[in-house]
């Protein structure tokens, strides 16, 4: 019988993320937890087979300057506008840590990322969760005007849809005197990157991974681009917490990924392609796809119930997400994978609704 | 010009860790930061190189079972007596923020891993450092009946001295009612470990990692073993943080290290004879050694002053490391190496020293 005598008042409070489901079983088509439809370039293989055969028993450069610079150059920017984490959560519960603050409450999207609650709850922040439009969309306005600071993805998630860089500035620009996180997970997959304006805005801080657009979800890199002065901020909290968070052949191999520029084009080029293609597929048997600029598409049937089509399509060795909250519960989110996934899937999701 | 304007409370009062020195310079040899003196098993490196080839797109398990289950077999433990995360630090991260609460003083020795002041200025938690004894030994009653609880590294670090189980077992049933955190990085260079108590004690937690003895400093590996409260507490935390803090390839290599028993038992066991020669070495040139039970030797010259020492190695291109804080500043602390490197080393100090 577990006690939980010896926990802390943080222990107790806290109300963990559950991930998605990582299956075992090579039979299943797995569409749930928006990885890259491909593997990461040879050359990110390459580097890190390289990587392995060398003094790993040395501790891995606790400033990872050479994949700052890989990054930085990505970016037009540089290296004391880059910090580098252990996957995008990790940034994100730096930036928790180092920019929101007990007793100010921040703002963020009611339907959005589901770690932005366990981030507040854990570190004690008080939170408002503004509604989306009507049709899903994040209304810029209902951010303006924080208290403690402003955080939400763009693309959204679960939703795939995007904010025009436009209605970011004016969010930036409304919270002036706080730190406005824009979570760009899937910005790859859409328009432009806020990552432009980091040079304007002193309190802006975009956070980024390198786990869907750079099929890098099993090294664990996420990074975040801002003012010098945020990025010291959460170097301080880094070094206050775990010097060295990314491990030598993270490091090799995230770095060989910046520098393959070809590679990352063309898959994804390849996965936009197929995200059109599945939409009009999709569209076909009567869903309602949301218009995404993700690796993923927000789908609700006509006359299907979502939490049905979920458990169908798992027995059909399909697995997808679905999200048992208000306002979602009649989607499914699902990963955009191959054009033969999706065919796969359209098929099933025919025999299902016929 | 930086400004702190958009910086946490939590950020501001940070006082973060500064690691060894991480010098790219080939020519030197490096004993500043207790690194195995031999590279990783062979089969550990073909483990990483398998796993680069396989699925890197894929998030890695959220549980890391299977590591887990290699560690709990070499300490007849359940898995649900292990936790793992990314390097011990994070593990103590961690810690301190499941079983430490602002409010409650916690103990530790005033000479010892000087990240423990980092984790407990970040979260707010009261410490009282408790002084050595005059032989540099943790005096174990001076841990009894802390309001907070109890960290200790066993054997200490910089000091390199190990405290028999009796005494560990002491200190563990003289806080009943508080976690007792036995840090024991180096313990695979000592005599036992605390791992035996685990069964015995709810409020004992033993931290590992695979950084030293296991030469996996490059790959980020640390595991805790205690009681399943005090590990569901720590799941708790990091799936309130980070869902994947290792990667497939650290948990490829790390797992593949804890199956290579007998290249662990053959490297541990050179090291230890190396230390001992060197100590031999050290006492003919008039320094005292304190008796380690780890793979570093505390030293401190009859006549030469240790800060000059460090200078003077480092002009001759070998790295050690220097604190200079009360207590100890005219020790040096020094890796144990090879033969080869100790050789050097002492060859070195002989031509400073004359």
């Amino acid at each position: 019988m577990t006690t939980d005598k010896f926990w802390s008042t943080m222990a107790k409070r806290a109300e963990p993320y559950v991930p998605g489901l990582q299956l075992n079983n090579p039979d299943i088509i797995k569409l749930n937890t928006n990885e890259n439809a491909y593997p990461p370039s040879p050359k990110v293989i390459e580097a890190i087979k390289d990587a392995a055969s060398k003094d790993l028993q040395l501790y891995p450069s606790p400033t990872a300057d050479r994949l700052k610079e890989s990054i930085a150059n990505h970016y037009s920017l540089s290296n004391d506008q880059v910090f580098v984490g252990n996957g995008s959560d990790e940034v994100l519960a730096f930036s928790f840590m180092a920019f929101f603050e007990p007793g100010e409450t921040i703002k963020y999207p009611n339907i959005t990322y589901s770690f932005y609650p366990v981030y507040a709850k854990l570190f004690d922040i008080p939170f408002e969760e503004v509604p989306l439009n009507d049709d899903l969309t994040i209304e810029p306005e209902s951010l303006f005007q924080s208290d403690g600071g402003v955080i939400f993805p763009n693309p959204n998630a679960p939703t795939s849809l995007y904010m025009p860089l436009a209605s970011v500035e004016a969010v930036i620009q409304a919270n002036e005197n706080k730190v406005v996180i824009v979570d760009e997970a899937y910005v790859d997959f859409a328009e432009a990157s806020a990552a432009s304006l980091v040079n304007k805005y002193k309190n802006l801080l975009v956070i980024k991974t390198t786990s869907k657009s750079r099929a890098l979800a099993g090294l664990r890199v996420g990074y975040a681009l801002g003012d010098q002065s945020l990025i010291k901020a959460l170097i301080r909290m880094k070094d206050s917490f775990n010097s060295y968070t990314i491990d030598r052949l993270a490091l090799a191999g995230a770095t060989a990924s910046f520098e393959d520029k070809d590679y990352f084009n063309q898959t994804t080029e390849k996965i936009v392609a197929t995200r059109e293609r599945a939409t009009k597929q999709l569209e076909a048997i009567r869903f309602d796809v949301l218009p995404s600029a993700t690796n993923f598409l927000f789908i609700r049937h006509d006359t299907e119930n979502a939490a049905e089509l979920y458990e169908k399509l798992l027995e059909k060795n399909i697995l997808v997400r679905y999200f048992d909250v208000p306002l979602v519960n009649n989607y499914l989110r699902v990963t955009v994978g191959t054009n033969e996934q999706m065919d796969e899937l359209v098929h099933k999701l025919k025999e299902i609704i016929e």
